[in-house]
C-alpha cells in the first residue's frame, strides 16, 4: 500500500490531467461529475473514457486508457464495480497513480464484495495507487477548481475555509446547503466511502497542513485508524484548525447498520466520546449543532473566555439566552462599575441595569447601539451577544436597517472582545441575510440561542483544550517472552500479581501455600485477618464454586478454610490445576477502584478506571482513556469522575493522593501494553486505596477472544 | 377578587364592544391593536375614548367612558399605568367588569408599582373585574376576531387548535411566525404580563374547556398558584389537550431577572421539572422543541407506541435517525415476515433489508412509495418516518412532484398507522412546503431529525402519562393545636418521633431519661449497641458540640455517655432547657433515606425523598413530588430513583419492600400538611430500611422562614 502522506494527497486532490473512465451519458453521476468540473472552471484536461460511444457528454470520447494522448494524474471510475479491478490494473501498468472509485459492490456487500475490494488493494499496493473509494461521492477542491463529484451542484460549490470530510456522500450536499446559508465556503469535500486506501484520518492529517482549511468539519461512524487519527488531531489542535465531528452510528442498532453501509467497524461510542474529549475534537450528536458550531469557527475567532454580556429588548429573551448559557458553562457576570453608570445614564429610569440587560421595547436603535458598544468595553466581560431585533426596532425601513448596520459597526470598530447577534432559533424569519452583517464588518448571527450559544461555547472549550497537556503517553515496548509465559494457558492470580510488582505495581504481599504448615507461616508473616482462595490456572470464578474463604480471623480458621477450599475446587473442578491456596491479608477500610486495560475492536488498547466495590454500579462513572497516556491525564480525568468527592475522605474513606493512584494506574497499563497485540483484557480488581497506601488486591487477565465488558465485576 | 372561571373568561376573551381608553395616534401600541382588530374583522364596536383628540386611528372619539353610547363589555387601557387605577375605578362605577391593561409601571418596578398594583387589585375586587395584565402585549381570540393585541400584524393570525399562554409578549409574535411556518393557527394567544388577577393557570383551565382549543403552548417562567395549575393540567390530560411548556427562567441568574421583569417569585426549577413530569405537561427548554412539538402536536395525532420503521434513501441519514430515535427512547423492530418477504422482492439485491431501511439512492419514487406502503402495513411498528427525500429522487419536475404525492397518498389512504416525512434539520431547503403534504393528505413534516424525533417521542410520553393513576392525593386537615404544640418552641427530637409516631409513622423506640437508672432501665429494655443523644428543645446541632454518642455497648459506656453529653450540652449551651437523654437502639445494617417536606416560596409543600448516609452524595437523584399525592405515586417515583437497584439489595443490604417504604413516607408527608402554613420544613433522617422494618431514627421541624435545602444532611 503506498504511503498515503499529507504531501501526497495535496497531489490526489489538485490533478491537472483527468480521466473518466466508463464516462457515459446514461450514469447520472457521469453527467453531473462532468458538469461540476466545468461549472468550476476546471482548466485541466479530461478525457473521456467509452470503447462503445464516441460522443459522451458533448465531448469526444477515447476508447481506452491507453489511447489517451499526454499524461493523466487521476483516473475518476464512473462504472460499475465489476469492472474497477482490471481497469485498475490497467490504469497502474499505465503509471496512473491516482483513483476515485465511485462504484458500491465492496466490502460494504458482503464477502464477493470484500474480495473484490482485496484484489482493488493488491492493485493499489503494486502500483503504489492511492485510491478514493470505493463507494464515494467523489471530491470537490474548490482552490483549484477540481469537482469530481457524483452530485449534480446548481452553482459552483463557494470557496472558504472548511474542510469537510464524511463517510456518507449525502452529508456533502447537506454541507454544502447548510453552511451555504451561512455564507461559509469549503476549501475540500471529500467523501471517503469505504476508506479502501484514503482513510478519513489521512485526509484529515492533510487538511491540516492545507493552508486553504481553517476549521474541520468531520461525519464520523467509524474510526479505521485510531492513532493515525489520535495523530491528526493533535496536529489540528497544534495548527489551530478545530475540528468538529458529527458523530453517528452512536447505538447498536446504527453500528450493525453501518456494517452493512460501508463495513465500518463501530467501537464503543463511549471511548469515542472520551477520545474526542481528550483531544479537543468537537463531537455534536445533531446536524443543527453541528453546521451551528463549524459555521460558527468558519466565521468568527474562538471566544477566549466565559464571561458574556447580554443585550436584548425583550425581557423574555433575556431569560432564555441566560438559561442557555449558563446551562452550558458560560458566565454572566455583573457590569463593572463604568459600564453601569454609563448604562444607568444612557437608558430609562424603569430598565434595571443588570446582565443579561433588557434595554426594554421603549427605546430606539440608537440607544440600543451605545447599550452594546459600552458592554463591548466592559472589562468584565469576555464577548457581548444581542438580540438581532435590536438593528430592526420600530419596523424600519431598507435604507434605515442599512444604517443600523454601518452605526454599529462604526461604534464596535475597535470593540475588544467579539459582539455577536442572536436570533430566537436558527430560522427567524427577520430580513438580516449573512451578507448584511459581513457587508458591515460586524460578526455574523450566531444560530439561535439554542444551537448558536452552544457553538459559542464550543469554541471557549476547544480554546480551553489547547492549552491542556497533550493526553498521548509514550508507547511501551512488547515483552514478547513475558507475554508468551503469561498467556501460556498456566497463569494464577499469585503470578499475574507477581508480574505486576516486578513491574513496579504496588500487590498485595501474599503466599501460594501447597501445606498446613506453609499456612501457618504465611499468617505468621502476615497477621490475621487474612483471604484464603485457591491458586490454579483452570479456576476463574473461584468464589461462586466456594474456593474463596474471607475474613480470617485465627489459625484454626485458616487450616480449616484451607482444607474447605481444596475440597470445593475439586469437587467443581475434578480436572484443575491446583497450585495450592493464595493467602493474602484482608483489606482494610479504603476506596476500591477497578483498572481494566480492554482491546476494543476499533480503538485498539483503552484504558478505563471506575470505582469498585459498593460504588461499582456508578454506571457510566468511569474513566475511558486511549493508550498510550501519561500519569498527568489519568490524574485529570480521575479528578472529572462524578464520584470524585469520594477520593476527598469521608463516609468512613481516608482521603486519597491521586497522584499516587494515576502512578499506580498507569504502571498498570504500560503493563498491559508490554504484553502486545494478545492480550485481550487486563483487570486489577480491586486496586484498594487506603489509609496506609496502594494495593493491587486482585487481578484478571484474559488473551481469548470475548473480553470483559467496560465496567463488570471480577468474578473472583 | 372576583371568581376566575373558564365560563367567566369565555365572556372576557369574547367582548362585542370594546373600548380603547387613552387611544392616541402618538402610541405606537394603540395604533397596533386597532389595526390588529379591523385586520381580523372584529364585527363588534370600537370606542376610542381621548379627551383631548376628536380624531384618532381615523375614527371620531369619545372624550370619556361615561359618554359612550351603549353598552361596554371590555376596557383596553393603553395609558401610561399612572392613570390605570382611576381609570379602572370609573370604569367600575359604569359596570365595565372586563380590563385589559397594557402599561407597565406596576409590581416589576419595585416599591411604588407594587402599591399601584396592590390599588389596581382593590379596585378590580370592589367591582368583581377580571383584569388581563397589568405589562401585558394583550390577547387575539381568532375564532371572534378579536384582536386585542399591541403588535402590529402584517397578516391576519390564522385560526388553529394552539392555545398559546405567555409571561413574555415577545413569544406571541415569535409563536405566530414559528408555527406559521408549520401551516399551524391559533385558537386563543394570551399574555398574561404581571398575572394580576388572570393568572396563567386560569388560561390553561379556560383553554381546557374551550372547543377550539386542541394543543395548549405555555411560555412558564413562573406559578403564581401551583394548586390550580395543577387541577388546570390534570384537567387538560383528562381531555386529551396536551400541555407543552417552554421553561424558562431555570437559573438563578435568571430567577433574578425574572423578579425585576415581572415581579415573579421563581420556585426551585427541580419541583417545576418533577411536578410537570407528574402532570404529563410536556416541558422543554428549547425554542426549537417547543416549536417542533406544538406543531406536530397539532397537526397529528399522538403516536401509540414506541416501534419505529424508517425507509430513506441515504446510509448516513437512516444512521442519524435511528440514533436520534433509539436515544430518545424509541424502538426500531426488525421487520415481520410478510413485509420483509415483500420488501425482498422489491428492493434491489444489494440493499439490506433491515430498520432502518436504506433503499439506496439507486431506487426510483415508486419502488420507495411502495416500501413505505409496505412498512405501513407490517404488524410491528406503531409508525413509519421516511426520508422527504423520497418524493424528490432525481430531481422531478413540479408536476411529478405533485403526483409523487398524490400517489403516497393513495397507497397510504387506509394506513393503520402515522407516516411520517423528515428532512435533515428543520430548516432543510426543499421545496417541499407544509401546504403540500396537508393538500395531499399526507402527514406533514416532522420538524428535522433532532427536534422532530423529540416531538414525536413526547407524543408517546404524554399518551403514556393519560394511562398512568393521577399523582394527586387527598388533602389533609390541618390540625391547629398539634400545629401550635408542635411550633411552640420547645420541641426536642423525642417530642417530635412520638408524634410522628402517633401519627403511624414507625418510629425508633427511645426513652427520655433524666436520672443514670433510667439509663439502665431504658438499656434493659433496648438491649445494646444504644445511641445517646442530649434531648433539648434548644440544641440543633447535636453531635457538632459533643451531646452525642453511638455506639454504646455496655451499661458502663452508657453511664458515661449519659454524663459527658450534659457536661458537653451545658459547656456549648449554658441556658439551653435540658430534658434529659434520649435514649435509643443503633440502628443495623441497612438502607438510609432522607425524607423531606418543604416549603418552597412558588410551589408550597413538596415532598423529597432521596438516599442517605454514605448515598447522601448522590446529588440531583431525588424524587420530588408535589404535595398532596399518593402512596402509589411515591412508590412509582421511588422505583424510576437512579439508585434504584439499591433497594434490590446486595453490597450487604436487605431487599426493600418498596410499598412499605412507600407508605411510610406518605404518612410522614401526611403529618407534615397537618402542621399547615407555618412549618418551614420536616424531615426525618434517616428514614432506615432494615431486614426487620422501617423506623424514622431521626427528625427534625422547623417552622422558622430559611428552610433546609433540598438534599441538605441532617444537621445532627
Amino acid at each position: 500500500m503506498p504511503d498515503v502522506t499529507s504531501e501526497r494527497l495535496s497531489d490526489f486532490f489538485r490533478p491537472k490531467n483527468i480521466a473518466m473512465v466508463g464516462a457515459t451519458d446514461s450514469f447520472r453521476m457521469s453527467g453531473a461529475a462532468y458538469h461540476n468540473l466545468r461549472l468550476h472552471g476546471f482548466a485541466g484536461q479530461v478525457h473521456l473514457v467509452n470503447p462503445r460511444t464516441p460522443v459522451v457528454h458533448g465531448q469526444r470520447t477515447v476508447p481506452s486508457l491507453a489511447e489517451i494522448d499526454g499524461p493523466v494524474d487521476l483516473a475518476f471510475f464512473v462504472l460499475g464495480g465489476e469492472r474497477v479491478v482490471e481497469l485498475a490494473e490497467e490504469a497502474g501498468e499505465l503509471g496512473i497513480r491516482n483513483l476515485v472509485v465511485l462504484a458500491g459492490g465492496f466490502r460494504e456487500t458482503g464477502a464477493e464484495g470484500a474480495d473484490r475490494e482485496r484484489r482493488l488493494l493488491e492493485v493499489a499496493d503494486k502500483y503504489g495507487q492511492v485510491v478514493l473509494g470505493p463507494n464515494t461521492i467523489g471530491f470537490v477542491n474548490t482552490t483549484d477548481g477540481v469537482a469530481l463529484y457524483g452530485t449534480r451542484c446548481a452553482e459552483p460549490v463557494r470557496p472558504g475555509p472548511v474542510g469537510l470530510v464524511t463517510q456518507s456522500g449525502m452529508m456533502l450536499s447537506s454541507g454544502i446547503k447548510a453552511l451555504g446559508r451561512q455564507d461559509v465556503g469549503f476549501s475540500l469535500m471529500v467523501g471517503v466511502g469505504n476508506e479502501a486506501v484514503i482513510s478519513l484520518d489521512k485526509v484529515v492529517d492533510h487538511l491540516v497542513d492545507d493552508p486553504a482549511t481553517g476549521v474541520i468539519g468531520l461525519l464520523v461512524e467509524s474510526v479505521r485508524d485510531p492513532r493515525a487519527l489520535r495523530a491528526a488531531a493533535l496536529r489540528a489542535l497544534d495548527a489551530g484548525k478545530p475540528i468538529v465531528a458529527l458523530n453517528s452510528a452512536r447505538t447498536s442498532v446504527t453500528a450493525d447498520f453501518a456494517a452493512s453501509h460501508t463495513g465500518a467497524i463501530v467501537g464503543d461510542q463511549r471511548i469515542m466520546e472520551a477520545v474526542f474529549e481528550d483531544l479537543g475534537v468537537i463531537r455534536v450528536t445533531s446536524l443543527e449543532d453541528y453546521y451551528a458550531t463549524v459555521g460558527y469557527l468558519a466565521r468568527n475567532r474562538p471566544m477566549r473566555g466565559r464571561r458574556i454580556a447580554f443585550a436584548g429588548i425583550s425581557g423574555g429573551k433575556c431569560e432564555l439566552f441566560a438559561d442557555r448559557a449558563i446551562e452550558l458553562g458560560f458566565e454572566m457576570p455583573s457590569f463593572g462599575p463604568r459600564a453601569t453608570e454609563a448604562l444607568k445614564a444612557l437608558l430609562p429610569p424603569f430598565a434595571a441595569v443588570k446582565n443579561p440587560l433588557d434595554c426594554t421595547g421603549a427605546v430606539k436603535t440608537d440607544t440600543l447601539i451605545a447599550a452594546i458598544d459600552i458592554l463591548a468595553r466592559d472589562e468584565n466581560v469576555d464577548a457581548v451577544v444581542y438580540d438581532v431585533w435590536t438593528l430592526l426596532v420600530g419596523n424600519p425601513d431598507e435604507e434605515q436597517i442599512a444604517e443600523n448596520g454601518r452605526e454599529l459597526a462604526r461604534a464596535l470598530a475597535d470593540a475588544p472582545v467579539p459582539v455577536l447577534p442572536v436570533g430566537l432559533t436558527g430560522s427567524d424569519d427577520i430580513p438580516l441575510v449573512p451578507a448584511y452583517f459581513t457587508g458591515h464588518g460586524l460578526s455574523p448571527e450566531i444560530l439561535g440561542i439554542e444551537h448558536g450559544t452552544f457553538a459559542m461555547e464550543r469554541s471557549v472549550w476547544w480554546t480551553e483544550c489547547r492549552a491542556r497537556p497533550r493526553p498521548v503517553g509514550r508507547d511501551v515496548e512488547v515483552d514478547e517472552a513475558q507475554a508468551a509465559a503469561l498467556m501460556d494457558g498456566s497463569l494464577t492470580e499469585a503470578r499475574l500479581l507477581d508480574a505486576l510488582a516486578a513491574h513496579g505495581v504496588s500487590a498485595v504481599p501474599h503466599f501460594v501455600c501447597r501445606t498446613v504448615d506453609e499456612v501457618r507461616a504465611a499468617a505468621e508473616t502476615l497477621g490475621f485477618p487474612l483471604a484464603i482462595k485457591i491458586s490454579s490456572p483452570d479456576i476463574a470464578h473461584k468464589s461462586r464454586i466456594g474456593a474463596v474463604v474471607l475474613d480470617v480471623t485465627d489459625i484454626e480458621a485458616a487450616v480449616g478454610a484451607f482444607a474447605a477450599i481444596e475440597r470445593a475446587a475439586r469437587a467443581a473442578h475434578p480436572e484443575a490445576r491446583i497450585d495450592g491456596a493464595l493467602v493474602a491479608p484482608m483489606n482494610r477500610k479504603g476506596l476500591e477502584l477497578i483498572v481494566g486495560v480492554k482491546r476494543d475492536p476499533a480503538w485498539g488498547q483503552v484504558l478505563v478506571v471506575g470505582f469498585g466495590g459498593v460504588w461499582v454500579e456508578r454506571i457510566g462513572d468511569s474513566v475511558i482513556i486511549l493508550l498510550p497516556t501519561t500519569r498527568e491525564n489519568i490524574e485529570n480525568k480521575l479528578r472529572g469522575l462524578r464520584g470524585a468527592y469520594l477520593f476527598e475522605g469521608g463516609h468512613g474513606l481516608p482521603g486519597t493522593d491521586l497522584t499516587a493512584v494515576a502512578g499506580q494506574v498507569a504502571l498498570i497499563a504500560d503493563f498491559a501494553m508490554s504484553l502486545g497485540p494478545d492480550l485481550t483484557s487486563l483487570e486489577v480488581n480491586p486496586l484498594w486505596v487506603g489509609e496506609s497506601g496502594i494495593e493491587a488486591l486482585d487481578a484478571l487477565l484474559t488473551s481469548a477472544p470475548g473480553s470483559l465488558g467496560l465496567g463488570s465485576a471480577h468474578p473472583s
